[in-house]
């Protein structure tokens, strides 16, 4: 996603601490204790606006969600969202995806999603998809054995290789919808992007995985 | 498929020996002899109506193919269509894809085909999917390590069935479209039936795949 600079992003997200975690560092380990409970915490890899992170917040008052997006331009649209929500569930982080065992103790997150990732088309990219196997191995060592990857996308090239980065790496497949809109899953939150591209016809993949024991 | 009961099909099947083979039983671990080569041997998995492997067969001189079709009356015109090609790389068999370990040797076989397969849509028939662990067992008794499984169709709940089934069951996925007539992939020889139902848009889902060892 192109966005324009905004160089008062930062300054904004400063000024609201009580969503927008600025020493995610010194919290490895104690995120519960920032959410002053022990619900799960499910993250959500490229939040982008935060329509997502924030609607499964308020859908599910007993989890704990932390959205990270990199683009500071872009996460002040979802601390917007999430203000304007008032809940308590909900942190927003700006780090690299990369760099998550920096944030999180191992079993420390239950979740992980990825919503319409960026689909990095260049073969040369390939590294950069958020479910290439440097991306799984940080996964994987970040959840606990039962934890769930949650993945959409309607980028069809995309979740293409995903699936077959999956299945190479050893990731157990647990649900699958080649057209999610017109399957029977309940309770799905759209991101901005999928209520812009799914009113075009596109399908939207989704799949649900954890790492076998 | 529905087809009109053709009591005249048998005795068409017995009239031609050189294309269908009576006796299966009899060439476990024969089948070489029979096609004289040693070339590797391909098998399709609900032939139906032969256009497919008559039309691999002629694609692929060097590859021996036998087409399987329970439905007699559906097998005569395969036969038709293998007679009229006149090649001596496809044969036809009259038997149930459940007992194909009777009819062929551990490793005889180098690659499977499933050409859009019955879907059995109600769960209670799932073991009927020729996707479901239950045939899986069978072709990786049948298969070598580094044989091949191609699997296409247009049913998406059949594709998104198998791809779970396939990672529950550990396959490796090699190779994945989730639109066959808009991919890079070459060679595509179609069934009377992706020629229909592509004609009218609905996208053509196929995978490769192999047994991890």
């Amino acid at each position: 996603m192109r966005v324009k600079h905004k160089p008062w992003a930062r300054e904004k997200i400063l000024a609201h601490p009580e969503v927008c975690v600025a020493n995610p560092e010194e919290l490895k380990g104690k995120w519960h204790q920032l959410f002053g409970n022990e619900n799960p915490i499910h993250i959500e890899i490229g939040t982008g606006k935060g329509q997502f992170v924030t609607g499964m917040a308020q859908a599910n008052p007993d989890i704990n969600y932390i959205g990270i997006e990199v683009v500071e331009s872009v996460l002040i649209t979802a601390l917007d969202k999430a203000l304007a929500a008032g809940i308590p569930n909900v942190r927003l982080l700006s780090v690299d995806g990369a760099d998550l065992l920096e944030y999180f103790e191992v079993d420390e997150v239950a979740r992980v999603y990825l919503n319409f990732s960026d689909p990095w088309p260049k073969k040369r990219h390939a590294k950069r998809r958020l479910t290439h196997s440097s991306f799984l191995d940080i996964y994987k060592a970040l959840l606990p054995a039962e934890g769930e990857i949650h993945f959409k996308t309607d980028n069809r090239s995309l979740f293409e290789y995903s699936l077959v980065a999956f299945s190479e790496y050893g990731v157990l497949l647990t649900y699958l919808s080649l057209d999610l809109h017109n399957s029977e899953f309940e309770g799905n939150i759209m991101t901005e992007y999928e209520e812009k591209f799914s009113a075009q016809g596109f399908p939207i993949y989704r799949l649900e995985a954890t790492f076998k024991s």
